[in-house]
């Protein structure tokens, strides 16, 4: 089987047409740009001869109806606001030229389903489509979801008409595997010039607010021994990640100190709270967990040198998601038969694939982002990358037909 | 002469009656509080026999007419929002007390002028009293000055009527000196259990605002080697500042990271500008114009290994001002006269005195602050150390008198 350039690269741009902005696509979760694009999406699965629906909480999801079992691929249309043109989209479109080209070739025992998440980016509910897609229940995570507008979920999902349909759900007798491909978002592909991404691992992830609490004093007046600086515990701290993460961590480890507030914030004032958003990333448990630990152990000595109290909050733990190895090892063996090059990287950001890998085997493939960028308007990927990308992610699907 | 230490306090509490909030003092410059507490302040001048006036910009100026040469005694009523109820009002109170001992020890050659200077802290212009009161021409920044809730100076000095008065003048060839008392405001007297602190220099302070800027990045899928993180550059700097500053600064060198901010500032984007606010003090130009070179090197060098730029603005920078030693040793031999146990130190603060310093020989003596506290309804002095204090303010005047 062969994919359609033309078709291809046509459908991707007409999605773009959804929500253009600029170079890029602003298309929130739930916009009328989103939920425009599904009901477009929706026809050009049914018209590649899916049974397609828009599920109660706005996923497309196409059917495959003459075959027993499938193989699930797809990824989310929803975007970032101002977001960039491809990002989920483009494993979305392949999903769907995929789905194409298997029906195109004949009645196979195995067929694909196609589906677009909803809302992968959490602008209301990060994985709402995913989730509820494998079974979760969030009837109060959606209740209670708002946007950054403080906007609330429970009304859009009924103006949009879906309060009545039934969510389309994982089908553990059908559903043999889920394969997504994404843009990479990062720069590692294109700087080893390598143009397939195998995905080894989908990071876990450890949001923490580090919050030191001194004593607001007079920056003049009050000696340096007999202050108590929250600004002064915080500073050592933050710089000693640079040093502490990479001696406890991995070679793929990364982290990242986000955000700063000193209160009450003033030149001559020694700052009574000083806090910092921490975030650290590997594919391994046991190294997230030193890491943890070790960051912790860090921030509480700190602390005390400064003579501060210090409160460590987890805002957020995302276990990693290793991807199934022998997808992973078709996608490698697919991109040698097209005589695409390759690397195997864990990616550093979240997908559904990870929400579905816990549930059935999963892989997924990067193409090259441009300059590494992503989330962005100036996000893009080269056309050639582009159509060798859906080449490799088709012959990887007919491999793993072939060899159920 | 003795004072009167029951007149003294009294004073210093009724004058607390203006603005009084919970313990303590809410009376900013031109508030209708601190414009009673000026008329108050007047009436009290004149009627410890001093020709006295609100000038032109609100000081309260008391003239001793009947002598040809006067001594210069004062400081400011006005306080920080919500501060305490000594401060600069300390210091007024004194020059009152004692300007009423020297009149009613009889006519002298040498008398005391007092006054209360407007605007010390700087709710609308820093200093617009001993400034105008030195003859700088402050036209143009009084027609600027603003409050931070953005209501103007200028129409505040016409409703107070003050539009016609005259700015009171230093006279050069009437004010022999200028003394100045006002409390610590920090906490080195009572941890070295001094009574009386005799001021050697007003620091000068420099604040800068180091600005990193570099990129924002997907926190996740940039690689650490290819990041251009200013919050990273950011957390080093202000982190090394405490191995520079004391390296490089005197015994005396206070220093300060105050606000902190990083932009966008979330837990997963790698911070494309990170600022901190650096302010540091010393008594001598030579320690402040080195340190502001080692921490621009340091920048830079943060800055070059975090792949990011760096601009230093000197948002503040304000001289040392040496106070007479002379002066300052007839303070420190009042105290010994008195029993009084003394230390000398740098003051962290402005005081008003450091607009005269240039001008005319200028001390200041300090009397302890509780728990080092000050800009706070919680500031206060034991009752002892302030009668203590005027006590030995009024005898280093009478030694002053008594040696020209």
């Amino acid at each position: 089987m062969q994919i359609n350039p033309e078709r291809l690269i046509g459908d991707l741009r007409e999605l773009a047409g959804f929500g253009q902005y600029k170079t890029g696509v602003n298309r929130p979760a739930f916009s009328a740009a989103d939920m425009a694009a599904r009901e477009w999406l929706r026809g050009k699965m049914a018209a590649a001869g899916l049974t397609a629906v828009i599920d109660g909480v706005g996923n497309v999801y196409g059917r495959m109806d003459g075959a027993t079992k499938a193989v699930l691929i797809g990824s989310h249309s929803d975007t970032v606001p101002f977001g960039g043109w491809l990002d989920g989209s483009l494993g979305v479109i392949y999903a769907l030229e995929i789905a194409r080209c298997v029906g195109e070739s004949g009645a196979a025992p195995i067929g694909v389903d196609a589906i677009s998440f909803q809302d992968e980016e959490g602008t209301y509910l990060s994985f709402l489509g995913s989730r509820t897609f494998c079974g979760d229940d969030l009837a109060a995570d959606i209740a209670a979801a708002r946007n950054k507008d403080d906007e609330a979920l429970a009304p859009l999902i009924a103006n949009a008409g879906l309060t009545q349909k039934e969510p389309a759900r994982l089908d553990p007798g059908r559903h043999v595997a889920y394969l997504e491909a994404h843009i990479e978002q990062g720069p590692r592909l294109e700087h080893a010039g390598r143009q397939i991404g195998v995905v080894s691992a989908i990071v876990g992830i450890k949001t923490f607010r580090v919050i030191f609490r001194g004593e607001a004093n007079h920056a003049g007046t009050t000696p340096m021994d007999m202050r108590h600086d929250a600004g002064a515990a915080a500073l050592a701290f933050g710089a000693a990640l640079a040093e502490i993460v990479p001696r406890h961590g991995g070679a793929d480890t990364v982290w990242n100190v986000g955000k700063a507030t000193f209160e009450p914030g003033a030149a001559n004032v020694v700052p009574a709270i000083a806090e910092l958003f921490v975030q650290i990333r590997d594919a391994s448990p046991a190294v997230l967990a030193e890491l943890a630990r070790v960051i912790g152990e860090a921030a509480r000595a700190h602390a005390a040198r400064c003579r501060v109290e210090v409160e460590i909050m987890v805002l957020a733990d995302t276990p990693p998601a290793a991807m199934n190895a022998t997808l992973a090892g078709l996608i490698a063996r697919a991109a040698g038969e097209r005589g695409a090059s390759t690397m195997s990287l864990p990616s550093g950001a979240g997908h559904d694939a990870m929400i579905l890998a816990p549930r059935l085997p999963a892989a997924m493939m990067f193409v090259p982002s441009i300059g590494g960028r992503s989330h962005h308007v100036s996000e893009d990927t080269r056309e050639d990358d582009i159509v060798v990308g859906a080449q490799v992610f088709l012959r990887a699907v007919e491999l793993l037909m072939s060899g159920l």
